[in-house]
């Protein structure tokens, strides 16, 4: 059994694939700054910041476009 | 009956499906800032800047793009 | 008759696709601030600054690439 | 004969595509700021700014893949 | 045997593929600043700001978009 | 023989088609702003700053995704 990570893109339903799109978006903050007391100490500043929390959202709807390519939108 | 607030992507028009693109963007939000106080706090900071006004408008863009091939852009 | 304000992404000319892309992204504005009372203060905040002039741009050609797509980028 | 400024998004060659990219770019700034003077005005504030000659080529980029979709990347 | 630092796109898993968008981001980064120690020494600079590390995941969401394509977001 | 600066997007490896990404990403900055005089005055600015060099990276990842389309990800 795979103990990656990211096993698939595949997902069972539309929502799972956008909480797919927020792993991969934290994941790629992960991989930049790999110290959780870090990231949780940056936590304020961009949680109560409009633009930080605007610029979030468009990295989870940009990785959220890629899982919905990679699920044929949930067509089937 | 499926309660997911992300059933489908699927949508009757255009113009629901720019609304989907508006809810996706502000979920995204919502996912990394949960509290509804912090974020209505945080209203006047995007809602009166023009700066914050254009990036929200932008990620509206890319979800709408992304509702727009889930519906094979309401071509039928 | 539909009154919606966006009954179909299918334009005529790409030139009608261009003013149907400056729609969307003052639509996505609009739906982020409803007053336009607001909206038309925050007017010399961005229409006298490059980076929003850019920024606005940026916008207008994402939406601009969905409804292009969406009109199979008029090749008809 | 169409007198439009965007009769069609098919090019000869990918350098004409790049050429059209760059109006659509500067359309889209026009169509935000109709005034030639302010725009004038401001060409010091981003042509002498390194992060506002970035965010330009990135509306170019966006819109450059949008011709070069239309055109099928010129493959024929 | 290619010494290329980017002989294919194609990767045998979405987590490699994530790798490779980390790669493609960070040569171009390396791309435009060759310098090693300019870089490292720019990292306190990036690594402890939340829209720098936000904007980061933004670029790797991006080459993960591209790479996901590339490998038919890997569903063989 | 064409003497164009952007006579085709097809490359023969993934590697040219980042350099090639690259230039297009340099040649949208040259075409906004034509002095090299005023290029390379503003080089440190960009050059030794983390935000400056990852909106470059973004810019080169939008572009090479246009040029990977081009050439099919590379996949004969």
């Amino acid at each position: 059994m795979s103990d990656s990570w990211l096993p698939t893109l595949r997902t069972a339903t539309p929502e799972e694939g956008f909480q797919l799109a927020i792993k991969l978006s934290r994941i790629g903050v992960k991989m930049t700054q790999p110290s959780a007391e870090v990231r949780e100490r940056l936590r304020p500043e961009y949680a109560e910041s409009a633009d930080s929390l605007i610029a979030s959202s468009q990295v989870i709807a940009l990785n959220f476009q890629t899982v919905a390519q990679a699920n044929d939108f949930w067509r089937s």
